[in-house]
């Protein structure tokens, strides 16, 4: 396949790279940062830098911010063949991809989206690894309308760049789940980090304050893009976590021992019982 | 020297293992536990089983939860030679710690408490390892009459069994910072998984979901207590951080943007701030 990758950063590098590691397709890039275009060909990243003619692409990957992407579909969807699959992997799927399935019927394409599950906490060009995506989950987001061979395309090409496990899931639930499982995790981590002994830390932490902190270092603009776009969701799942925060604020505050053992133990048991349930799961 | 190892959990089975693999001391251990101890010489991770004849130990190491450490340590204070140091792992030291240290002068012995920054999400013997401590931070907390030999005695069997790097402070230092780096993240992690969401994550969730509930199978018995302990220094964390995480709620319900932005670059430059500051450190 030719398969067309828009936006070389951090995701669009990695799926890149991935690609020419894996599989034998043809890799056509483009970024805007003529840089990263000419490092991407010199590393073998890509085998061609787009020139703007889209009619032999079967595959369009586009690896943008969630209004970009929108904006670029627009700008090449009557160029691509009616043949072509469009994806993208933004963070959030809801009204953003019902508006790239209109553009896509606009136009007699065939669009599906795709969240891989898997990120660094520093982003760009340089970052990206061919074995980003290993044995990562792949979230795929189909209409009620999307063709069977779309989806098994996109399946196809998840495990080619080395998805471990693929759930198919409706752009809503996409975006109800992944409120809680990435969201709000780095709202978590950036309010970590905003206390004073912050500067005392060194030589006073383990494992737990690295895990808690570490992708504190997000891009402002893509994750309140993300959060703002995901807003109900979110609301609720830190609504949920401030009350739950609370209950121990409460118990401790009382000095009331057994409260805060029991609150605990429910966690516990908890995650005990996810951990059992993703035994052989990936991640 | 004789190294008597108290309670051959996840950390004392840690430290015995540790102390057969990378010394030459003796090591002598001791759990409630009978089958502990009789697997602990099986595998070598002990020379021998206490006969609670103490006369000849060097260096006492409690592995204990704190109350039962006071109460071992007046068990086996007035058994013991004159010349030997006593140490604990508790994760807590303030009022624990000034109270072993009055048993300590009363008897004529040289008590100071260390913090090794390591540990796993799942307890006791049979997950312990020789390599627990491998480039872990440890805290040594001495007093103000403490004896420069034994803070360079603990010093140096930290060292020996993996440390990278060794924190001397006070005790009320100690757990003002410990609230924060450890005991804060726990409640985050055993609060993080009472979302109903928690039952679909399986296939929609990375790197960053596993860091933020890690350590939520954590123990409710030892922590609870170590929380009551910290009281104090803990509760202001937990109102900082809730107080926190209320902004970006804040900022999310009023589908404000730029404050949502502005408060992500916050959180980004702190941490970028705070990875500067440990290059070249360990944790």
């Amino acid at each position: 396949m030719n398969i067309f990758v828009v936006g070389l950063g951090l995701i669009g590098g990695s799926v890149c790279k991935a690609l020419k590691k894996y599989t034998n397709h043809t890799v056509i890039g483009s970024d805007s940062d003529k840089n990263v275009e000419t490092l991407a060909i010199s590393e073998h990243s890509i085998d061609r830098i787009s020139d703007e003619n889209y009619a032999d692409i079967d595959l369009v990957i586009i690896c943008l911010y969630p209004q970009a992407t929108e904006k670029l579909f627009l700008h090449i969807a009557d160029k691509l063949s009616s043949k072509a699959v469009i994806t993208d992997v933004c963070g959030i799927k809801g009204d953003f991809a019902l508006r790239m399935h209109k553009i896509a019927l606009e136009h007699n394409l065939n669009y599906v989206g795709i969240h891989p599950m898997a990120g660094k906490e520093v982003g760009g060009y340089l970052n990206s690894s061919a074995d980003l995506f290993n044995n990562a989950n792949f979230i795929i987001t189909p209409f009620n309308d999307s063709k069977t061979y779309v989806i098994e395309l996109l399946k196809n090409i998840s495990y080619e760049i080395g998805a471990k496990k693929i759930v198919i899931t409706t752009t809503s639930e996409h975006d109800k789940i992944i409120a809680y499982t990435s969201q709000l995790a780095h709202i978590v981590s950036s309010a970590y980090v905003k206390s004073p002994v912050l500067e005392k830390e060194c030589g006073f932490s383990g494992g737990s304050f690295q895990d808690m902190t570490r992708i504190a270092t997000m891009n402002e603009t893509m994750w309140s893009s993300l959060f703002i776009q995901n807003r109900e969701n979110l609301l609720n799942e830190l609504d949920l976590l401030i009350d739950n925060l609370s209950q121990y604020r409460n118990a401790l505050a009382d000095s009331d021992e057994d409260k805060l053992s029991s609150l605990i133990k429910q966690g516990r048991l908890l995650k005990e019982k996810n951990i059992q349930n993703r035994i052989g799961q990936p991640n």
